[in-house]
């Protein structure tokens, strides 16, 4: 059998906006990390390459790739920034840009983000505006960073506001995805990647879903060939929604499935729970507020409950949150609409809600009435 | 006589760039401001409109614009920073956008900038940033903004390392230009906007340039039809350079035409020059810097310099200011690529550079011969 893990699958990624279009791949193949400077050139040719990562993932591999780069003679700065989503800031993204400032970094550079969603949302950001927008190639290393934040063009920083509320759309041009990388990520982050998954499953796809529930064990282990499958599919089922929609007016609302609540319930929690936790609580929460209003088929719930905990991921709202505070944090949420508090909600497992009705709004009672369910409230 | 002041120019504006198109309308009017609210939600439809205004201009127009929207039932509120490029900064960018969040606006607002064109800038930094972006309508109050900054979708935000160093394109929705509300705009500057006017002549319409020059009075008395006709063919030149080429990298270029000696000569005066000044300066020593190196046509620099002075515009770069300091600002330009610093320079009135060569780069000792031909170097 050949060693797949060294190759690398290319899954094109195309948009169509209202006024824009744009082209780029995700390349997924074991080994990439140290072998991508060509693959770099040519997706974005650049006089200088600013590699921006933070303090947890830079020592690890900022060196491989500042090497792999140098050997094809290619010039780069590494600037760094303390991993944790509370440094996603406007201020760090106001030091980044000075530090590439002060280094004389002029428009002929391309950014570089290394790391998992915090950096690539937080130096995509810094080239989207850098002297008006330099090109960006993402090069995610975590589980969740490869299947779901580096597609798609989403970029932000956080306000005390809330997450997420200062950004822009800007595509990569290219993203190189290595599992190999994956070895060092703490189990939590990577069952917390794969939450995102069951996602993509549960929303468009119910053999991938089977299939994650089926490779579990193989998964966790980071059997490159199963990891190569699993972020292959994934990325395909994410870019399908995205090429269709990258405003986010339409078919794209099917990717928010489990996160009304997930958002509510990462807040209310002081994002002690990881964002895929609050995701898995999220969906099993939304597919059973999809069955109280009779938009999903019944027993979709359960068995999404089952999957999730056969992965080890939580399925209900700790006894300790207030549902009445996850309940206000709902309706604070970026999704929310003059005021009307939008769900996505699937069918059944691999059928999102159909096209036109994507965002369900769903009463107050409902939503309490299935959050009772899982625990006892606390106010 | 019709009065012709109580009509509408519409002026279409089609970017064509490689990944994206947009089209919107630069309107032109007498009047305009005070009968905008269909036009405005006609152009960006939303729940509700955020006024980002600077506290010059807001005591002016803001209530007008406000009540003229109200009347239509359109929901707006009021957002006012202290004008001045020297607050065109992020914190600004920061306090307005976290006032926004206060105030609860959602994805569902449209952003409108009254002012000139510090308020075009940051209002559209923050609408190209507010949750991802926003839709904006400009509104520019000064003759500067009406013929430049509206057209293009430049946005920006200065930092202690230089001006617009971040930002992003932004198109607006629409740009609604009244000549009336010059009369309350300071005489030098008026006359710096018509700076931007002789340039849109010189690299484009030497009829509109020798218009300029003969209609001076006519325009400095505030004269309604000429203001329109001034303002209408200077967005027509911009937007046709601008169509071509949304991204800056080949014809756009030439509007940068006296802006690489006038941004320099406009930082080592410590901003105590006006832009429009600066670029009149900027374009008097560009003339002569091509003329020296056998790009401009004898006799071109005086005869530019005539029209300038007749207008009422410096010339010649200020004795006290340094000239090697200014040499090293352009250095430091934006416009400088791989080291080398890029002049726009034209080939006679009327006339920009032969296409493909749009940047002419030029040794420092012919900058530094034509400088000091101006007056006595100070170092």
């Amino acid at each position: 059998m050949p060693d797949t893990g060294r190759s690398v699958h290319a899954i094109p990624i195309t948009l169509e906006a209202a006024h824009s279009s744009a082209q780029y791949e995700v390349l997924v193949g074991a080994g990439l990390l140290s072998g991508c400077a060509e693959r770099l050139s040519r997706a974005c040719p650049a006089h200088r390459y600013a590699i921006i990562s933070d303090d947890r993932v830079q020592p690890l591999y900022a060196s491989v790739l500042r090497e792999n780069l140098a050997a094809d003679g290619m010039q780069s700065d590494v600037f760094t920034f303390p991993a944790g989503e509370e440094h996603k800031t406007r201020a760090t993204w106001a030091a980044v840009t000075d530090a590439m400032l002060a280094a004389g970094l002029g428009r002929d550079t391309a950014v570089v983000a290394l790391g998992g969603g915090v950096v690539g949302d937080l130096a995509g950001f810094v080239a989207a505006t850098y002297m008006r927008g330099l090109p960006v190639a993402q090069v995610p290393t975590t589980l969740l960073a490869m299947i779901d934040a580096s597609v798609g063009g989403k970029t932000a920083v956080d306000t005390p506001a809330g997450k997420n509320l200062v950004g822009a759309f800007h595509q990569p041009a290219v993203v190189l995805a290595d599992p190999t990388v994956l070895r060092t990520l703490p189990d939590e982050h990577f069952r917390s990647g794969l939450a995102e998954a069951v996602k993509h499953g549960a929303i468009a796809d119910s053999d991938h879903l089977a299939w994650i529930a089926a490779a579990t064990t193989s998964l966790l282990s980071g059997d490159s060939d199963a990891l190569v499958e699993l972020i292959v599919r994934s990325v395909q089922i994410k870019a399908d929604f995205v090429s269709r929609d990258e405003r986010e007016t339409g078919p794209r609302k099917a990717l928010n499935f489990g996160h009304t609540i997930g958002h509510a319930v990462e807040a209310v929690s002081g994002f002690r729970l990881l964002h895929g936790e609050a995701v898995a609580i999220g969906m099993a929460v939304e597919a059973s507020i999809g069955e109280a209003i009779g938009v999903t088929r019944h027993g979709t719930a359960a068995r999404l409950r089952e999957i999730l905990l056969h992965i080890g991921l939580p399925v209900a709202v700790p006894p300790e949150l207030s549902r009445e505070e996850i309940l206000r944090s709902t309706r604070t949420d970026k999704k929310a609409r003059a005021g009307r508090v939008e769900y996505a909600l699937i069918e059944e497992l691999g059928q999102a809600g159909a096209e036109g009705s994507w965002g369900y709004a769903v009463e107050d009672e409902v939503v309490r009435g299935v959050l009772g369910d899982g625990a006892p409230t606390s106010d």
